[in-house]
């Protein structure tokens, strides 16, 4: 699947969205202007926008509204402030290939940043007027999850003990819960049924679980020239779906290799056995087989729209989300 | 004066703010309530929400509301947020002569700690139903201040060319703007009169002023004793009102002494020649002068208040600020 088609494809939307953003962020600040820019410059793929722009389409068969744009930039500054915040927690260097503004200008700039970012995106969920009060306590409800996901993850990494259900917990926290605001502000902006609603929210929730679990994949399976390092979640104690499905497959050496991640600070040569446990006893294929589960909910889920391009795009990027190698 | 007597006359709306505020970060996740614990039982002077239930009943000579005291504990909740925050992009280790969640547990959970805070803010000024829209307005001008304020002084701090305009803006930005937003929205939450509002506003303002500037005058002139480091403005490039107040004195050394602030990363060992010009320039007592000013002009708001024992405390407090040790 090609993004760039389907950005062309929404045009116009897709132009205001990008205005929107270049709108809320200016400031007259220097520092804060030129850091905006390096951050924009390097935008990825800008999933959650492309989610708003093509649910409140499918849903009412017309272009976005003036709401749809704001929720949808919304998103994506929610999005990128998280990530600002999360390389000084991890101590990121490189993001999609490039070197964080961590890395660049340090944490003070990445936590100050990702602060005004988050203040900018509230500033568009709560919008000129009177704001949309259930859209604002989705939001709320997603800040929420997000901080509390962060927290968890760091508390379950320190404990060595996260398991199947703290897993999907994290996963829906840090991950599926913004794309299901992303996808369900965009359904209330164009008015959709309660019908059309849920069945955004089904494949939000499912293909965000599905987006983390392959992102979790990928740390064990990716390469390294797409520009993510590889291997970092374990150095970080984090046990995701790879580590889990081997688990499953072989529990008796579950308390054996917990104890090594627990210890990899101090032992980061066991990294090697971990990884070898992993591939060793399925758990790529098993966190694939989950990662296929989530995708085809998604898919399901859509049934429900109106067949239009845009759902038949929303199909795809589901498929695209278990194939993407970064 | 003593703070603990003004909270033991505030009684039951006191002890309503402190249970909102522990009721808000309740958490199911332990790193969280552990972090949250250790933060509260230092919770130092909590100014902001003394300060909304003065003014709320100062202005209508009733005990607070439900709304005045969700207000009282989001502006609290919302300073530790920017705290923990700061406390990274500074790598501050002490705070209130105790050491900062940063130096105990890490930049990660400071950060997403700070998030936390934030978005619990953020859900208690939403409010229940459908919220009050001018004061979530307010405050989130507030955040957007507060943002602002911390990348320009930033900004300011790389350039070493901050003037008495910047000064005043970043000390709008960081103190007094969410003095501002802690006394309206306490007006407003028991409808105060246009009258009323804005003398809760020039109060806030003039005293968040003094109050910030009486902290700059610490970093030059407080004793080690009650636990605040001295001297790390100069160390961190702030360019704060004594030394403004000696460039206004003796203008023919400002730009040597710029030099020096600029460069003392590289020469920490000039720090003595900035703080002997400063004291040799009459720079504190500029300083002292300019907060007396803002004192003045926060007792003189007052005035509009109708006479009561609230209004007499906020007085207090005034002056109070002027002669904090810490």
């Amino acid at each position: 699947m090609d993004i760039r088609s389907v950005r062309e494809y929404l045009g116009s939307d897709w132009t205001a969205v990008q205005e929107r953003i270049d709108l809320s962020l200016k400031s007259d600040i220097a520092l804060l202007n030129a850091t905006n820019s390096s951050i924009l410059s390097n935008s990825g793929k800008q999933m959650r926008p492309l989610l708003s722009l093509l649910v409140a389409r499918a849903c009412s068969g017309c272009e976005a509204t003036e709401a749809t744009v704001r929720y949808a930039a919304a998103s994506e500054l929610l999005h990128n402030a998280t990530l600002l915040h999360d390389d000084v927690a991890d101590n990121s260097d490189q993001r999609r290939g490039v070197p964080t503004i961590m890395s660049l200008m340090g944490p003070s700039v990445s936590v100050l940043v990702g602060d005004y970012w988050l203040v900018k995106a509230m500033e568009l969920i709560l919008g000129g007027s009177e704001g949309d009060h259930r859209v604002i306590k989705i939001f709320s409800k997603t800040l929420s999850d997000l901080a509390e996901g962060e927290m968890l993850q760091l508390q379950k990494a320190q404990n060595g003990d996260t398991g199947q259900d703290d897993y999907l917990r994290i996963i829906y926290n840090k991950t599926a819960s913004l794309f299901e605001a992303a996808c369900v502000s965009a359904a209330i902006s164009v008015g959709a049924s309660e019908e059309y609603e849920n069945a955004s929210r089904d494949y939000a929730v499912a293909l965000g679980l599905a987006f983390q679990i392959k992102d979790d994949i990928l740390d064990y399976a990716g390469t390294e020239s797409v520009g993510k390092p590889l291997g970092v979640d374990i150095l970080e104690q984090k046990i995701t779906m790879p580590l889990l499905g081997a688990f499953a497959v072989c529990p008796e050496k579950e308390q054996h290799i917990r104890g090594l991640v627990k210890s990899i600070a101090d032992h980061p040569e066991n990294r090697d056995e971990i990884v070898a446990f992993v591939k060793g006893n399925g758990g790529l294929e098993y966190a694939v087989a989950q990662l296929d589960k989530y995708v085809s909910q998604a898919v399901s889920a859509l049934a429900v729209l109106p067949p239009c391009v845009e759902r038949d795009m929303l199909e795809e990027l589901a498929y695209f989300t278990a194939k993407r190698i970064m």
